[in-house]
């Protein structure tokens, strides 16, 4: 459904060109100092528009706290964040649903829902709900306080050079797909479990959340499957746990060995191109040659890295309060 | 913690070197015919012995069934199922102990359970544990009659030619990984949900619970993030959902399109290499080197496909149940 | 935490005197119609002040759909619904902060949130939060067409006469509690399972979580103790499964059997009474004698039926939907 | 489903006349010291034969530990307890079937599980799984050092006399209800939560998981609902949060107190009652008259204290865990 994590769990819901989208955060501690500018720098960077690739839209990403929150502190009860939508224009959107947008989830959602679908910019699929995950995060950060989390962009379109594989777009007149990596410091010892509570398994789930993600790999990740045992095993060097090599990502045994945690994502170039596609036209039965308009990101992983990150705070706090490392209440 | 699924449901137990390891499957419908005949022929597939690069090792894998069978068939109620550890040899494995073994758990469960675990066998951490996920989805595949499963290794070492890359270890005297690949046909339209539940996400979480698995990508995966917009997104050419190509893998949006399911997975080589090792004795505080004994798989990538298959039909058959695609009782 | 169901999963969130108090429900079935019409009749029956014994508040209960519903029918998606509050005064609560009420949370929340809990009008602790509830669980009985919930107050401060029960309550210029009896007809045979998934455990468990209830008890409930088993037993005696008496209250083995399900409610009086009374007050650390102003309602137990409906109808409809009673799109 | 818990989290498993009952134990810390020693006393009480009133069976309820245990302590891993079924009768259960027993789960099971239910002696429904419960209760006793969870019959047949009651029934040739109170004592303030999680909602849905409770009620219970508010509500006297009374047995608010936490439950008479009785033949589809043969408890709330006590501290030593009062790894 719509909810994860065990003791500090995270709830969406809402849709693109609806009311709001929001999320609802249960079991955060209380006495945490939280105010909207807390969330601000990450909301931020979400929103597009501030680099090459990126559309040029200026939604105002205003958190609205509506539960939890006293006194500029949190209660420890359920914390509701809404994010109200506006300026959505009144256009006709059925006009051109009967041809599913490949890529989209246009046709399976309408399979799936029975046509009752929101379908307006996406409903409930939309990449506008990360707004609600940001925010929820950004409150995770804040009672990880010795733990960073960074991602970043770190190819785009089988270039390193960043700005050379968006300009390859640009010049194609096509979108195109990246690849993410995040690092994470300063986490304990001992976070996760063997088998099903693994830490790669958590994170992969919430990973694959994030939409357009098609891969995700931990420390050497796929080059692991063509290496020797020799080259990849990290040996052990300290007694802090330090290993002299970090093939592993920070991951032995589904639990955190005190290594930088290393993780990347494989983002597929944005389905909505430039460029004419085609696909069946359920009315007509036929296939059909069309254009999507308007203008949308050339390179979605461009905006990814804070989402990133986001889904790694809500899976690590998590962890870190199944170890009983954040209190129940703040002092 | 040890328990996976929502209606169909697993819980594992057991250690390598304890008295058994075990699984309990707990929402199977009534009414199904069940004996250990039909987990026969996976279980005998995880054994390892009978293909070069696997271990000779003869363990008896016979699936002894506790609870929730009643006259060959499953009664609804949770099915408990046993396998016994016979022929453990008592030597003393306390005598390397003070040395964790790189890319193996030693360390971090030392850590995490205060060296409580039962370190023999890599206790429950032994890739052993998967002879109850084997078993339970074996049951899982006989609920879905309709779907077929299949994975197989297609990359040893780097090498396509799996007996190049596996001559290639031998050579070397050294361990190697691997690639599998698992592929899905017959699955329903609209299993799966965007965000918390995509198909991806419970996939990739249940995959990652299989030891030494580093990456996972669906469809055209990691390249994905190397290709343009208008080359990966798959034209729907027929009414019954069917695209002209399967970058996407049979999932949009988090949900089954109905075409052919793909993933591939990134197996690490064998921590248990020939060679020679460092790491630090623990209990000198000094970085030793020191060989592992004993006979062990060359590339664990071999074995893993009826995992990586038991994983996926784990994940699948739950999907089925949620969309009440297979009834409660079974006629 | 603040959420409950397995397949209709509700969540609560909202603090009496914030800015709101609401639910999202996630899980609901797409293509159900749904508008504010649809929760008025139930909200309206949860209001205080239509009847001798409750308050004269009048606080406007208006159910905001924030998500989940388009073109009239639910989505498939997390429905959210707000009440916004209203006419807050904005009195100084601090004021009588130091003493406890007895029979209140005060003090309880004190500890455990170390005093960040919001106590203005009870918080998240306040009956208010139980208009989600209600809403909620007006669309699980428009999901339940053939299934009729009915509850009432059957005694009030012992006297079955009620108008009695009441007066003699006014004439002692004190609260009163009184016992609830919830019937439900037309439910199928076999929701429930035996052990932690009774019908009785799970329906408990919610009835439970409604403010001020002592006690519950399924058919003959308290009096079976002190019944010999002939007098108890009911007879079946047609293949429908119909009983002769029905002293179970339709549940044997944790399992529905066709009959009427029976259940009654013991409410406590309500603990803000007319009368002086005594509590510790945490600053002077003396116990104070003092009175609690403002109206409240005599007997709580009054405006109860709507809300054990309420819950019976959310613990109801999972059950429906796990037997697969309840499609996953209507049609 | 089979499993109850949130961090000490239980599964059970088995049939009265299979291969065995059991249970498995996920999240109880490592370094327990654990024997079979530890459990008997519980065990033994559990047992019937030892007073009058209850069966002269004789059954072996030998804890066999299975998993998560090493050297004596538990390793944090899933604990499996096995109670092995011996001296099972190969009668024909089969003959008295078509008659279903008034009182048994008999008809629903059939209904609900199609037939495919293991019937002998009452299969996944027999009382037998509560060894299960009991041994899983004493490691959560032993983890709860400072805790002590006392229930005893308070009245048998509505005689508090209990000598008196029993012989009441024994004249008679009957079986008979009965009371059980249960007080628990020296639990932290602030376990559970308003709402959902209240304490009171998880006691009660564990406590009706116990076949025969036909009701449940806390403090005063359902005499509060015939009590003035002035007379319930219990003053605050000592900085400690101790009362004056204790009407609310210990919970206000769905938390903890501090004060003595009491419950007591109603047991209905045994359904296997010595006199003739009737039901539905359901293959002559004919009411007819029968006697349940064999050796039955005449009052089976005579051994239920012992299973009182297990469920209460399954869900304290959870909540105790949730609140961060016990260690991870105990040392």
């Amino acid at each position: 459904m719509n909810s994860f994590g065990r003791l500090f769990r995270v709830s969406i819901f809402g849709e693109s060109h609806g009311e709001c989208v929001g999320i609802t955060i249960d079991g955060c501690p209380a006495g945490l100092s939280l105010s909207p500018e807390d969330l601000a720098a990450d909301l931020e960077r979400r929103k597009g528009g501030k680099q090459k690739g990126t559309t040029p839209r200026q939604e105002e990403d205003f958190p609205i706290f509506k539960s939890g929150i006293f006194n500029g502190k949190t209660t420890g009860f359920p914390i509701t964040i809404l994010f109200e939508n506006k300026n959505i224009r009144s256009e006709d959107y059925t006009k051109q649903r009967s041809i599913p947008r490949p890529g989209h989830a246009d046709w399976v959602a309408h399979q799936k829902f029975g046509g009752y679908e929101d379908y307006r910019g996406g409903g409930h699929f939309s990449a506008r709900l990360t707004a609600g995950i940001v925010a929820a995060a950004a409150i995770a950060k804040k009672l990880m306080k010795d733990v960073s989390i960074h991602a970043e962009v770190v190819e785009i379109g089988g270039e390193k050079d960043l700005e050379k594989g968006l300009q390859n777009a640009i010049d194609a007149k096509d979108s195109v797909g990246g690849i993410v990596e995040c690092r994470v410091n300063g986490l304990p010892v001992g976070l996760g479990e063997p088998w099903f509570d693994s830490v790669e398994s958590v994170l992969a789930h919430l990973v694959f959340a994030i939409p357009a993600v098609r891969g995700v790999e931990f420390g050497t990740g796929f080059a692991a499957a063509r290496m020797f045992g020799s080259e990849h095993n990290d040996a052990i060097v300290e007694m802090s746990g330090k290993t002299k090599t970090n093939h592993a990502g920070g991951v032995v045994g589904g639990i955190t060995n005190g290594n930088e945690l290393v993780f990347r994502l494989a983002i597929k170039p944005t389905s909505s191109t430039p460029k004419e596609q085609e696909s069946l036209n359920w009315d007509t039965e036929q296939v059909e040659k069309f254009s999507i308009k308007g203008r949308h990101d050339l390179c979605v992983a461009l905006r990814a890295p804070v989402i990133v990150e986001a889904v790694a705070a809500l899976v690590l706090v998590d962890f870190m309060m199944l170890e009983q490392k954040i209190p129940t209440v703040l002092s």
